[in-house]
């Protein structure tokens, strides 16, 4: 069920899709949807859900890579192996605003950006941080939504931690010459 | 009404908007509405028209700094100037992948982004220039997006050719490893 909710999503986006729609995208009646779930907003939780709390979890894990070093960023390999796992949830939540803006995801959504942001730059943030931690975020998940879909995994992953590594090298570049 | 109207596409998407819902902004009838646009296609079309044209425009003129040169990229300064003059309108089309799914929108959508994608990074498309053109435009765009209410246009943009400009070099690095 969640899959057809997805599929739905991304094509019409979340306030073009109606339970109705789920139901009959999957042959069955509402009232079967309606038995999991009550709601657009359980279904679009009980999506993103299982990538929040991985996300998390990455972020608590002080072994994981995902730490900042001292101001030095993330590694940003252990980032796009996350993308690369939840890739249709993602591409789905920078491509349709309306669901990041669901109060049900509104708070959760600012937290995790910005705890992204600061795993990936390292650092406090400021003005400077904001634009290139939200600039990272949008090029990794618009080259992984762009890719070819002939590409192999091997040569995605590669190339997306070769841009978020230039990216948070930009960052750095960017944040010394403002200090100066 | 154009103005109600993409205030309305940015907050519910571009299929959770209805004419009804415009004309109840604008405290009009919706008959109102309807003598200036037949369908919220009409006013999606009339939104986005005028920032079409004059990117069509500027890919035209030889002169205007936007044409590649030899592969080596267009001059970023004047794309980020021409995302200034239609912040509002890329924002909302970067957020409502609903909106440039549309039947109007979606073969002008694929022809501007390959053209301001080769614009931008010059030489013949290849997945190496789809990945990276792709991040460059989301990552312009979503800087743009996060940046702070109260940073001065200055500031933003001289960030944001600065960003462009360092993802136009990745590029280039990257293409050239490849080549080896």
């Amino acid at each position: 069920m969640l899959g057809a909710a997805l599929d739905l999503f991304s094509e019409h986006g979340f306030e073009g899709t109606s339970l109705q729609g789920i139901a009959d995208r999957l042959g069955v009646t509402k009232a079967a949807v309606y038995y999991h779930f009550h709601t657009k907003d359980e279904i679009l939780l009980a999506l993103v859900q299982p990538a929040i709390d991985e996300l998390l979890m990455l972020a608590g894990e002080k072994d994981s890579g995902l730490r900042p070093q001292r101001g030095r960023g993330m590694d940003v390999a252990g980032y796009v192996d996350y993308l690369l796992r939840h890739r249709r949830v993602a591409a789905y939540l920078t491509r349709d605003a309306t669901a990041m803006s669901r109060p049900v995801l509104v708070e959760k959504g600012a937290q995790l950006r910005g705890q992204v942001e600061a795993m990936l730059l390292g650092g406090d943030a400021d003005d400077l941080s904001t634009l290139w931690g939200s600039a990272t975020l949008q090029a990794l998940a618009g080259a992984l939504m762009a890719a070819p879909p002939d590409v192999s995994e091997t040569w995605l992953r590669e190339e997306l931690t070769d841009l978020g590594m230039h990216l948070l090298a930009g960052y750095r570049k960017a944040a010394r010459r403002r200090q100066t």
